[in-house]
């Protein structure tokens, strides 16, 4: 493993992802109009409730890592660009549907599609565009590239089930929540970055280093995530502090504060997050005992831990641009909570 | 075409299915544990909900097609077992979804899944049921099937949301209407036959006759359900008449009613349809409009036309057993009406 990868270059953080894109430049554009020519339908409400979302942008990093890591294994086809795509159908099907399940009203800093379309459209445009991400895998015609991101498909919705059955109740373990995120995010940033290697014809151990990069990577993401639903810094990416906690959803942060609570303050998580009785002077309070239990920095380093084994899982390939693009992604997402 | 395919021999419409079922008992058995064993999850609610829907019986109508085309057209093995249970997978997803999109409180008679588990739960077992669905496909590890079932599962998708954007609308047309119902409807039913033809190597022109069997029949199938929605009938089917009244969907019955109806009947249909404004007295007065305007038997003649084009489409098949039942079966799918 060489040196430069286990320390990144601490880039600013938006920088590495602007690496990144530049690097995969051609390959993106190309796997952008792949996205916007097959999300067309004769039925007009598709195309433009899927543009509401994908269009909208967010920053396509699931389908960037298709497209790195395919280029790092030394691929030169183009078969990884359609691959992407499906990779961002299957992303954007499950926010639909995620946002129908979590009553969202915002995304990306505006409007959910079922705030504007309503839930019935989000959930049939969902499904859609679940449906459109197999014909795209369907017409790449490998069998081992359809396993790969069919299974990556069944395990996103376990996780969701698996967070729906323990929202809002506090005797859930780490475990469990490690299980939700393995199945809600990790599993198709493993999925994504292991067609890489698949399509580049690379043999089975650099598909499961590939495989370790991408699962870790998602965990650490999601870490994350869930750490700055609790941070101020939150507002500057045009989301809401506190969503997680109005839903009484369970993640790492409260887990902690949780644990590391006296029985007041676990009588105060019972009632807001079980009992779902809330009120104004509740999200600041959360705040403070979060702070209190050093809630947030332990999350943020349990986040940089899987982003350290993300990097080590990229040791076994040979040096290149899109090696390095694809160590920084890592911080990428461990510094957005800077 | 045998002359005794031509008008079937009116058999009572439960005994066609019975027949139908006996003559593939095995593979139907072989196909619901099928079904029990890949519902499974370590996310137990996924299994419950699923129960809740499959293991409450249903007719097994569209898996029972593939495996009957499958051995009407020779097949000995048992690859149809697997992709019978895929096909029920990808029908039971759609009716979670449909049942949340409708606010649907019954389902077979019983109370529905989103009303025993909440939306949220429906909407992601349904996900999972899906890519379980195309888990299934790839095991079965045929391309043309992948093709075939995939391409049927976004047309289902194409047709629910068309059936949302022209719902409430009265000024919607008959062709309209038709492309709902060939896409939400019939569009399984075309992939679920079809795929016997595939499964047992039988020439593309076979496989074309199969898939134009299941679509008449998925046509004639839903015209039945549509003109029953507007029948007493309905209840002793265990659900409720005018169900799809209260949603102002716009079906064949409507249509022919409001086309044939003076201007003062189609200023009730637009209150009651478009601007929703629906009180106790108007549901009798809609079965009035229908039952003045011949909207019910017209409908029902119209499937009688469908359901002999069906027949028509089996008439190259060597007569045996399957093929006669798969004639009966267009007979129970509209008997249902009487």
């Amino acid at each position: 493993m060489s040196p430069a990868l286990k320390t990144p270059p601490a880039p600013d953080s938006e920088d590495a992802l602007t690496a990144l894109v530049a690097l995969v430049r051609e390959d993106l554009d190309a796997c952008n109009r792949q996205i916007l020519e097959r999300m067309q339908s004769p039925v007009a409400l598709i195309p433009q409730l899927a543009a509401h979302l994908i269009a909208a942008g967010g920053k396509r990093l699931r389908p960037l890592l298709t497209l790195a890591a395919a280029r790092m294994c030394g691929y030169r086809g183009d078969r990884h660009v359609r691959l992407a795509a499906c990779v961002e159908f299957i992303h954007t099907a499950t926010l639909l549907h995620d946002d129908v399940v979590d009553e969202s009203d915002l995304r990306r800093g505006r409007a959910s599609a079922n705030a504007v379309f309503g839930n019935q459209a989000s959930v049939l445009v969902g499904d859609f565009l679940f449906a459109r991400s197999f014909e795209l895998m369907v017409e790449d015609g490998s069998l081992e590239v359809l396993r790969i991101l069919c299974g990556a498909s069944a395990t996103i919705a376990e996780g969701e089930v698996l967070q729906l059955v323990i929202q809002n109740d506090t005797s859930s373990t780490e475990e469990q929540y490690l299980d939700v995120i393995e199945g809600k995010t990790a599993a198709l940033f493993a999925a994504a970055t292991r067609v890489g290697a698949v399509v580049a014809d690379r043999p089975q151990a650099e598909a499961e280093a590939l495989d370790a990069y991408g699962r870790n990577l998602g965990i650490a993401f999601q870490l994350v995530d869930d750490a700055l639903d609790y941070s101020a810094k939150q507002e500057t990416l045009g989301k809401t502090v506190g969503d997680d906690f109005r839903e009484g959803k369970i993640t790492l942060p409260v887990l902690l504060a949780f644990a590391r609570g006296d029985e007041a303050e676990r009588g105060f998580w019972k009632r807001v997050l079980e009992e779902r009785q809330q009120d104004e002077a509740d999200l600041p309070q959360a705040l403070e005992l979060m702070q209190r239990h050093h809630a947030f920095e332990d999350t943020i380093a349990r986040a940089r831990d899987y982003g350290d084994r993300a990097i080590a899982a990229l040791a076994g390939f040979p040096d290149n641009p899109e090696k390095q693009a694809l160590a920084n992604v890592v911080e990428f997402c461990i510094a957005r909570a800077r």
